[in-house]
């Protein structure tokens, strides 16, 4: 349960609270992180998190529900500028590479939900893979998307960035290369792994 | 720190130890393990956990490294009846399912080293990553890989089979289709987004 503010200035305090539980998750975990670091790290009295928020479970599905929502809008502004459903996808990733940049905690704090709020681990990502398949279905019938499983699909594609973004933003810390996404858009359109060449045949250059 | 049973019993024991450790991290996680709740799903005296473990961190570790090292030597012997590098992934990964149906922790696992040991779980997924990328440099050579950015399409490659077995393994409660196995092999093989159709044709059955 959490509370609408009815002041800019509530707002704020509660966008406060929200930064520092963002940090204090994915830097401590959720079982570890008390009440009182979260509104310590937002300089704010330990009543005042109660205005906002019933408890602790409160502010983290609040949490998952507003980086969920954020990264949807993200890529959803990003498809706009988009010609076609491949187009679509590249610009796709590019903007989830840089809300992981932005947001380093994502994955600290989405898969600790398995543990915190199994229920919202699932939503997370079943809330993405089904406005992809919608997305998919459309391209699909346009000719743009083969005829495939379009659950297994959105699943390989989520698979993909967050796979390349964990490797590329957190592992390495730095940017995805422009050889990554070039991979990534071939693999996508025309597959990576191809039949064996015929016996006797030079191997392709 | 881990220590090696000298005794068939003693390799008995340690065997039961990891059993249940697996169960109580995947179940409660590793902050909220105690060793006595090791011991006890074990149903050894409290004191035999420190025969083969140092400590808490020691059991999570060698649990995280066996884990690895068992579902490699799976994927391994699973490859050793591929005829090609196509053939190869596609009997990699419904290995790779069925390993994730037997143990169905995994992810909790794994996902939870971020906050125990971050080195872990990084050396977890590189070293998927370093052997798949040797594995396909050596399929491009033969022309059975294109020419891409063989770290990025070895993280795509996992993340694919994460993703998919998430799914249907972990969310679904069950095993991942045929025509999700088919998705995946498509996508890898010829890929799955196509260029736009041109302009005044029908879209493709």
């Amino acid at each position: 349960m959490h509370y609408t503010p009815k002041t800019r200035r509530g707002e704020e305090t509660k966008e406060k609270l929200l930064e520092a539980a963002e940090r204090c998750f994915s830097e401590k975990g959720y079982f570890q992180t008390m009440i009182s670091d979260i509104t310590g790290l937002a300089e704010t009295a330990p009543g005042t998190f109660y205005i906002y928020f019933e408890d602790k479970l409160s502010v983290f599905r609040y949490l998952m529900d507003d980086l969920s929502r954020r990264l949807r809008e993200r890529v959803h502004a990003a498809l706009e500028r988009s010609s076609s459903r491949l187009d679509a996808e590249e610009l796709g990733v590019r903007e989830f590479f840089k809300f992981v940049a932005e947001h380093k905690g994502l994955y600290r704090i989405v898969w600790d939900a398995q543990f915190v709020d199994t229920e919202a681990f699932t939503a997370y990502y079943e809330g993405f893979a089904h406005a992809y398949q919608r997305r998919l279905g459309q391209a699909e019938a346009k000719g743009e998307v083969r005829d495939l499983d379009l659950v297994a699909l959105s699943y390989s594609l989520i698979g993909i960035a967050n796979f390349v973004a964990l490797k590329y933003v957190i592992f390495e810390d730095g940017d995805v290369p422009e050889s990554a996404i070039k991979a990534v858009v071939t693999l996508l359109s025309q597959g990576a792994i191809l039949p064996p060449s015929p016996e006797g045949q030079s191997p392709r250059p």
